[in-house]
């Protein structure tokens, strides 16, 4: 069993190695050569955590396993992150733990790499100036992988902390990129692409904002209750998402789906458009939105390409059980 | 990070320890002090494999954690376990993974503890002949676990296949005590505690072949379909198990609900007895069945145990992530 820390991950798994696994494993859902399995979500009763497991088979990239983790909010108090992560790797072949995989970068990573994944088959090819709504800790991995997917010239950005925002501003400026906070209105008047990655639990944008041909990836709605957008824009524009199951459920279009503005047979999985099999932005005035709400596979993808590389280099250590 | 391989579980997990953690994590269940979340259970479409998790957390034991596992048909043939566990121990106060333990050994201790607590609450105090159906590798351990809570003076055994009994007689021998293969009905007329761990479908124990004052410990039914015991003896019977949930739906009980002849209401947490707030046997003549269905809260009583031994005498390896 190869033990493989966070160092080693953050060493070997870049984000064009995140986007070409992301997106390879978006595609094989879509097929139907890999599979999530049922998502266990638990509130401890203790520390205030949340806890639980993401867990899948790749069949094609023989990735099995699942990752393991939550959310402790007193994290933070210790000098610790709030969101803790651990990826574990199993043979498929036998069952026998293959590696053990620190999950705390790769979910930022993964995360980043799947909204860049919706900007590269959904933006508009001439899209210029990029909206961040939301400038934690997760934002800074959005930016570095959206800003490789068209040839943006401006980030505009808000956060309901804008004492946050100065960090967001340092990436745009090691990328060479002109930085600008503004107001929400502005935001979405100007922007061609909008990520929005925040815990929000009401609508931050509103459809009336956004203007035509814009592509919005909702990145921070994972969980019943939170939204990041006005449910009225789910129904202006053409949704899609990595897994339909969990857009209707815990992402971003339960809202729309449950008060009835949009169907489940609204929303496109993103590997079909991937793989060709469905269409994809069709004009230059159309509004897409992406739903991205996280899945197992996601976090197997990342860790398999850690494996992979710490074999192949001879990092990491090994274990016996 | 502990890492704690097999051979350490071996060596500080004993059976006595083992009963001890079962049996306390029984009563903090039916305190509500821990609790058993979700089970996921796939079958991978490669390789015939069953794969999955149980996970649970103990808020007075501060165990949380996850086996994840399965069922790998194949793996006989390349010399490895067709049941492969690995158990993952998280701290309670942080979510950062505490301890990686081996989940195989320690899988058939604790199944082997809880068919023990069961005859400790629930057998006839002066039980003598113990019967065991199935002579598979798990029956080895619960042959040894169970004669150390009555003082039995013979062993009964039947196998589907006879030529596995040899391996069984053998650790009789070595337990002192007289071994007999005998059918499944001269089984059941003389012995006082049975203990059934096979991988049946069907009834291998009728209810007329069970006499009064009887304790049957079911070990082998963890799955929809599995059966082995005449679901009539269950509705003579006192039920008893270790999760109602799951005895009414993958374990020996379900059979007996599916056709009506007894209710959920029927069936009692044996930590219930521990605690003293429900009764167990009330008279000599009593039938009782415990339905053992497998819980994670087990497996993490278990790994606990063996975390902290290895802590306090410095055994296995440690790893950071």
């Amino acid at each position: 069993m190869l033990i493989i820390p966070e160092d080693v991950c953050a060493q070997v798994v870049t984000p064009e190695a995140a986007f070409t696994a992301v997106e390879g494993v978006f595609a094989a859902m879509a097929r139907g050569d890999a599979r999530n399995f049922p998502v266990v979500r638990e509130a401890l009763g203790h520390a205030d955590a949340l806890y639980g497991f993401k867990s899948g088979f790749d069949k094609v990239g023989m990735a099995l396993g699942v990752k393991s983790g939550g959310f402790w909010p007193g994290n933070m108090a210790r000098g610790l992150t709030n969101h803790q992560s651990t990826i574990f790797l199993f043979d498929p072949d036998t069952g026998q733990l293959q590696a053990l995989v620190g999950g705390n970068y790769l979910t930022a990573i993964r995360t980043a790499a799947a909204s860049s994944v919706s900007i590269a088959h959904l933006a508009r090819p001439d899209a210029k100036v990029l909206g961040m709504v939301g400038a934690g800790h997760q934002s800074t991995f959005q930016l570095r992988a959206a800003v490789k997917q068209r040839a943006f010239e401006k980030v505009l950005a808000w956060n309901p902390h804008p004492e946050m925002l100065p960090k967001l501003a340092a990436v745009a400026a090691e990328l060479g990129l002109p930085f600008e906070a503004v107001d929400r209105e502005a935001l979405g008047a100007a922007a061609d692409v909008i990520i929005t990655i925040t815990s929000a639990f009401e609508p931050l944008m509103m459809r009336d904002w956004i203007k035509p041909g814009t592509h919005v990836a909702c990145m921070g709605t994972d969980t019943k209750g939170k939204q990041e957008v006005d449910a009225n824009l789910l129904a202006a524009a053409s949704v899609f998402t990595d897994e339909v199951a969990q857009s209707i459920s815990i992402g971003e279009a339960q809202h729309a789906i449950a008060t009835g503005l949009i169907r489940e047979g609204d929303i496109t999985p993103i590997g079909a458009v991937i793989n060709g099999t469905q269409k994809g932005r069709t004009n230059a005035d159309q509004i897409t939105v992406f739903d991205g709400t996280g899945v197992g596979l996601q976090d197997l993808a990342v860790a398999h390409v850690a494996m992979r590389a710490a074999q192949e280099r001879g990092l990491g250590s090994r274990a016996t059980l």
